[in-house]
């Protein structure tokens, strides 16, 4: 590459493009680590796109109608960052650069969107940021359609590398955008044919436009360093209205560098004199960290560009009626309707005095049933098992090119690429985005449900046919160590509950949740009701509670969750007969127990009786409330599983395992007698 | 679809096919579950393919050089019960097509490849097989390139359906094969236009040929239900020597059936009536599970067509020369070569007295190094991480389309299809693979490692960069609850090992494995070597053991995996110079000590001293040593991790986090004077 040609053709903006890698290179080499080479790369880009596209206001990042830009390629979070103090952000400032990838930076290695209101998206495992933006496009569309485009009309711009490329969620992200029509997005594909093992070429030969045009998009090629060709391939994206765009960027990773071109330009810049010498290759004088004033100043004009938009949008939104504004704040704001409550009371009441037997999957699909039509911001899904996750409600519509106020998607079989989407809306806002699978298939979107709870957003995951229960399909469907895998992830709630009540009350917490992300662990098979008594306080928001207490002499203790109360609440029936006083706690959801205080906990779990959990999975993580909180191993049982499941009917599985009313009984008997006996994982 | 012209065009050909169609109608009717509609489209393809082109004996389903049939889209089982059970497969007879989907039947809800041997792998998770066929075909290629082609010449067939081809992970098996240009493998897709929410085209509209043919494919369109098309489209494939071909089959989901073309077609099929129509349009009138004797021997021929060539292929064997047999026999039948073990016990030695400090990552590579050269069966690979999962040994050389000896595979940015790869040429057998990537990425592969698990295959999973001591990447690639999901898998070997030592013993394990998986959790930082004593028994099989006893009254007992081990040792110091008698137990695997007999866990952890667990992870698992196993929850604490990580320094992180050696020093103080207080998660 021909720097000096570079330089010459386009004098202005080569320099302007340059302060982004002096930056990153500067930044990178303090931190001595980190990777120089995509941001010196994708400069020009991301300096045409920013200049002379993106609609933003650098003193407003919370703009809700705002272009959103997703730094797929999260290593080059170098990238991101230095636009963002070159454009003036009050929060990713040049001090803060300075502190990259150190403790209590904003600067984090990559870029983690609770760190700066600018930061769209936490992103850095591959694919990620690619994928959400689709979430980011439908939630676009759909407010538009809800709000009007005086209000909501932005475009989603994304950068993605080679590894974005090759991971599997991008397929399932474009196959969706693809389908959708998603005429809002645009992706820049970093094509420097370069990765952290050598050449592209080693590991892939996949013809990236046609794999693009065959998933329906737009696509050009061009060169990624031609600020002229950048200009002009934004602008015939944004011109085709009816398919997301890919604009093939051709670019020299660490451009004018000694490693360019090199999987060691992929990674940290580090030596002094090399980086002295790329710095002059590309005319830069100034100091590390040091931006001549012209350019700054030019580059704080790009950051104020959209400000005069912004204060004309505002005016928009200020003739708006007042319950429009209220409403749209409200949505925007991801807080739930005053409404929800009292819907919620009502239909736990109708549930405690009808006592259906539902499956908790059909509960669920009660619940949304009456939520939906209060809380219109809901956008609902499923991986290609709508009528076995029961997320589609009347009346919610499907969401489709043809119909963007449908409320409902047919995400295909694309779990992982499901899950992504819904964070990217949760990360959009004003959307609020649930999707079902079986909950098996946790393990296929497993990424993506991570990156919510680190990203702190609530999205919320329907897992049905959460056990054995599910029966003939066997035990590649059946989940038996999928509870304690969400259980172990950090900031999500996992919820698994017992009947219709407890299903409503896990959806009323769910959708309160502007932080966290939610599991529903939902059955297959139908359960009785065991919440017959209508209380309006929502028992599970302490996460357990004591459903039925000992009558006499409190002996024992079950512990259970979701299908396995009622089983639970049948073995106490058998154990009371026998004069066993026995108590049963339902613990819908571990981590609301844990928050609750000492005192309640031991209200709910004293010391003396024996206890005995009942789960239809792994122990896993059982053992706190068995052996801990006043618990003894010796005066503890466990009836559950202890490996994978088998074909067959669910009874029969039920019965083969062991996790059956008798059994648990039995267990007690046992341990009120001495015969206590470790098991495989006691 | 006029049923009457397929009757008359081909009528011996449509019969033999319908018999596959009358045994899965028959088969989910009895069992009242399951789905019929595949079974009934894919039966033309399925005969010709079984019929004129597998190689295979019915009677020695075990026979190394035998095509395999892979049935990714394995809710169809039915069609794969059927092909054998006609074929006259010893375990999959038509009495266990009767049992289907019941308990202890071989003929499982989805194909389950422990079952039977003519089962080559557990599917139903959609998109795994096809993921795994890349690995099938890399096995053959290498074992050809080794043992020569008069003793491995065969192919890879597969059948994968919509939902096959929209999961994500079908992207980056296509994309691999493409790039390794795998001749001998050959996918069928069952273009039916149908998924379980209705029609494909509402959920994706991806021109699957120029999808492929992107990738590198070799690509055919026919009509499904022809079976000169298919025929000649099979031979043509086979002829296309350098690229993977895919047949996209035109077919009719429940062809004849009042349900075809429907997304009930896709389910079970149970309304007798409908059945039995359907039955009269085939023209089919034989009993239920009935078949025809003309028929029934036509298909028993077509499963002993392949003896003789196995009693040729059995005769070239016995020519070879006694070692060679010895050696194929040994590959095959996935026994680790004697000199493991010396070899294994040369290197923990030298590691003893020389006391490296390494990272696991490189004391990983250094056991490689040994191991490679008298394991020729190994293939190694990365996911674009070699460098730093350091996988790639001295002369291992490059697999790739001109080098089929080569022994590391560049996988490029595709953890999950590395992973689905590796179980394939697990499950093909003769070769034995190893796969790197970032421990966090666990969650990109969880898919592929739970089958690893459940189909009882020993991959094994190099999983690097295993806590916060990853440093500056920060959350997004720290794990913290990995080592909990993997631990949480049933049937999963987890291993944390210390040093260069137990990293020996550890991989020695792995390598001795025949019917489970290995993850392996290594360090990106540096460790002091803690075995400085040589000692030749294999401690790490033990799954923990002491490392260093207590000097004086034994008052406390710390245990810690990896990379604390060292931080336990360190606060061991600190402790015996207070004059606290302190043991440290390392515990490089739970599983294997939870197998160890009552006598031995009681050695290694007595009751009485109090406990403190060291791990950088979340404490999810550590209350069963903590509480349970003669623990006290009053004399136990837990120094570790309660969240995600952050993007800083390693030793910055592991101060910030209170992991090291001044805080397990002071948590035993507080135990053992009275100062217990519950943690978030005790």
């Amino acid at each position: 590459m021909d720097i000096d040609q570079l330089r010459q053709a386009h004098p202005d903006h080569w320099m302007r493009a340059t302060a982004l890698r002096a930056l990153a290179l500067d930044a990178v080499a303090n931190a001595n680590s980190g990777h120089s080479g995509m941001p010196i790369g994708m400069a020009d880009v991301a300096t045409v796109l920013f200049s002379r596209h993106m609609k933003f206001d650098a003193k407003a990042p919370d703009w809700a109608d705002r272009d959103r830009f997703i730094l797929s390629a999260g290593h080059g979070s170098m990238l991101l960052y230095g636009l963002l103090a070159l454009c003036g952000d009050d929060e990713i400032t040049l001090d803060e650069v300075k502190k990259f990838r150190q403790l209590h930076a904003r600067t984090a290695g990559h870029p983690e969107n609770f760190m700066a209101r600018a930061i769209e998206v936490t992103t850095g495992p591959l694919g990620q940021g690619i994928a959400n933006s689709v979430g980011f496009a439908i939630a676009e569309e759909a407010l538009r359609a809800r709000f009007g485009n005086k209000l909501v009309d932005h475009h989603t711009y994304v950068i993605a590398g080679d590894g974005c490329l090759m991971e599997g969620v991008s397929h399932e992200a474009i196959g969706l955008a693809g389908r959708q029509g998603l005429g809002r997005l645009v992706v820049f594909w970093d094509d420097n044919g370069i990765t952290i093992d050598g050449k592209v070429s080693i590991a892939d030969k996949t013809d990236q436009l046609k794999r693009f045009e065959a998933a329906g998009w737009h696509v050009q090629a061009i060169d990624g360093h031609d600020p002229e060709a950048i200009d002009k391939a934004i602008a015939a994206a944004k011109a085709e209205t009816a398919r997301p765009s890919m604009i093939a960027c051709k670019t020299h990773i660490a451009l004018g560098h000694a490693a360019q071109d090199t999987a060691k330009g992929h990674g940290a810049l580090t030596d002094g004199d090399q980086n002295k010498a790329a710095k002059a290759a590309w005319g830069w004088e100034a100091a590390p960290f040091e931006i001549p004033s012209d350019i700054l100043s030019w580059w704080r004009d790009v950051g104020s560009r959209g400000a005069a938009e912004r204060e004309a949008w505002e005016g928009r939104l200020a003739e708006a009626s007042g319950a429009r504004q209220a409403e749209f704040a409200r949505t925007m704001g991801g807080e739930a309707p005053k409404k929800l409550s009292a819907t919620i009371k009502a239909l736990k009441k109708q549930a405690s005095e009808e006592a259906p037997k539902h499956a908790t999957r059909k509960s669920s699909e009660i619940v949304l049933s009456a939520i939906n039509p209060i809380m219109p911001e809901t956008i609902g899904g499923s991986a290609d098992l709508t009528g076995s996750n029961n997320t589609l409600t009347k009346d919610l519509g499907t969401f489709d090119t043809d119909n963007r106020k449908g409320r409902h998607i047919f995400y295909g079989i694309r779990e992982h690429g499901m899950a992504a989407a819904m964070n990217g809306m949760a990360l959009h806002g004003g959307v609020r985005p649930y999707g079902g699978t079986f909950m098996a298939f946790t393990d296929y979107a497993r990424p993506s449900m991570r990156l919510a709870a680190l990203s702190r957003i609530p999205t919320v995951f329907v897992m049905t046919h959460d056990s054995i229960g599910l029966g003939e399909d066997g035990p590649t469907h059946q989940p038996v160590e999928h509870l304690a895998i969400s259980r172990a992830t950090p900031n999500t709630l996992v919820f698994r509950p017992a009947d219709t009540v407890e299903t409503a009350e896990a959806w009323e917490i769910a959708l309160r949740q502007t932080s966290r992300p939610s599991v529903l662990s939902l059955t297959r098979q139908g359960l009785p009701t065991v919440r017959t008594e209508h209380k309006t306080a929502n028992l599970t928001e302490k996460g357990a509670y004591v459903l039925a207490d000992a009558e006499g002499k409190r002996q024992a203790i079950l512990m259970a969750t979701g299908s396995e109360v009622s089983v639970a609440m049948a073995a106490r029936d058998i154990l009371q007969a026998e004069a066993i006083g026995t108590r049963v706690v339902s613990m819908p959801s571990w981590e609301l127990f844990e928050e609750q205080d000492e005192k309640y906990r031991r209200r709910v779990l004293p010391g003396g009786p024996v206890r005995v959990a009942v789960e239809a999975a792994v122990r896993m993580g059982w053992d706190r409330w068995l052996f801990g909180e006043r618990g003894k191993r010796e005066k503890s049982g466990f009836v559950g599983m202890h490996g994978f499941g088998a074909s067959a009917p669910a009874e029969r599985l039920f019965e083969h395992f062991g996790i059956t009313p008798e059994a648990v009984a039995q267990k007690v008997r046992d341990l009120l007698e001495g015969r206590w006996a470790p098991d495989p994982r006691t």
